[in-house]
């Protein structure tokens, strides 16, 4: 079985929009903040793996499908999981919850990238960390 | 030849992350703004079809690839095309450019809903319109 | 003495800007997530306030003096204490630290509507609310 | 008289929140969005005063008064004009329109910081094309 990370936070009023839900770009930023709480739970920051390493992981594809809308000061529950590991590709998917209700379904893939721009391995190190939670 | 709509504006600084690039959720948003151009080209407003006809064209799925970063002031340029315009369900495609550079590429699939939410049939006018330029 | 809420989260990547620090328009936002949290505190909850009685706090004006840069990842809390409450008008205060920096220091003024968009009282249950913590 | 920039504008789905207005924070970008065409305007681009003098304006402080709503779709017109331009510190202030309505009025002061985020002197020739426009 995967490891799945839980985040909770509530819907800030700034990410709802004239139709009353929230605007649905805010739904990939939701996927960074599990994502970043995915990393603290395998051992390590996003934050280090950038200043300590020079390793990026950029954004090659993102998808969102969206089942619900979620409303301001709604709870929400972000559950993330890694469904790939490799040398130079990560992949997240997500699922968004508040309560019982499944709000949508993500997946984002990266690409790891230097300083330079250009692809390069993920640090040994973070990538076991990584794929010990497989 | 379906048509296409240009969209044209520069990268602002907000868009940006630590990362020297536009942060991945902000393309969500140009297409967004995309699409209100395709509208206003098909020959009505975006706005109008919420105020005058309360009918709203909620998000139901969106995806986004991305090929080479977009960089503060850098001019975009977004072309819009619609790939699908049914009763109910409509989809719009998205290349996303700086000069000869191809950024990104994306689709947004809708669904129309009334004020209370559920699905509800396009305006048939407003059909007509968008399917003109199928 | 006035009551202070506390509000706790960490900064999201999306937040930061290419000068790898937070842009400055998030302060604001935040802001309101520290006013969500102070109603909640005072035993009532904006978004009832908004759906059940109609009344609307918009914003008259805001200010932000920022003194020391937040970065990604960083926790933040923001200290919200209210500052005036009048019939038809509403002030908070707010002091955003990270650890023991100061990292900004700001204020809200806001005016309350009904859906109409003009100016109304404050519904009296809730302006007690507010009061009890001046 | 100062010199005033105009720049022009759609308001964006993602800008509104569910009061049906442009939620307040989004009024800080739209005045970045006018700095960066005011210093255009003076014959440089901010991008550059990064890029090649390693030159910062980070934001020291900021202030909105918010009179009249935006809307969806609404275009926006954002004059801005230089108030200071010191040594190691600049002041826009910006006239927020649409329309002949007066939406809302800022301003923010700047102070220049070189990379290590210490305060520094605005490059010679920046400063100057700065001041002509006073």
């Amino acid at each position: 079985m995967p490891y799945i990370s839980e985040t909770r936070f509530r819907v800030r009023y700034a990410e709802t929009d004239q139709m009353g839900m929230v605007y649905y770009a805010n739904y990939l930023i939701w996927m960074e903040v599990g994502r970043t709480d995915f990393c603290r739970q395998c051992g390590f920051t996003y934050r280090d793996l950038e200043r300590e390493e020079k390793a990026y992981l950029t954004v090659a594809e993102a998808t969102c499908r969206y089942h619900a809308p979620a409303r301001y000061d709604d709870e929400i529950v972000i559950e993330t999981e890694m469904s790939r590991a490799k040398n130079r590709l990560v992949e997240f998917s997500y699922r968004i919850k508040s309560g019982a209700t499944l709000l949508a379904e993500g997946r984002t893939l990266h690409v790891v990238i230097g300083p330079d721009g250009k692809p390069r391995s993920m640090p040994q190190r973070y990538l076991e960390l990584l794929r010990s939670k497989l």
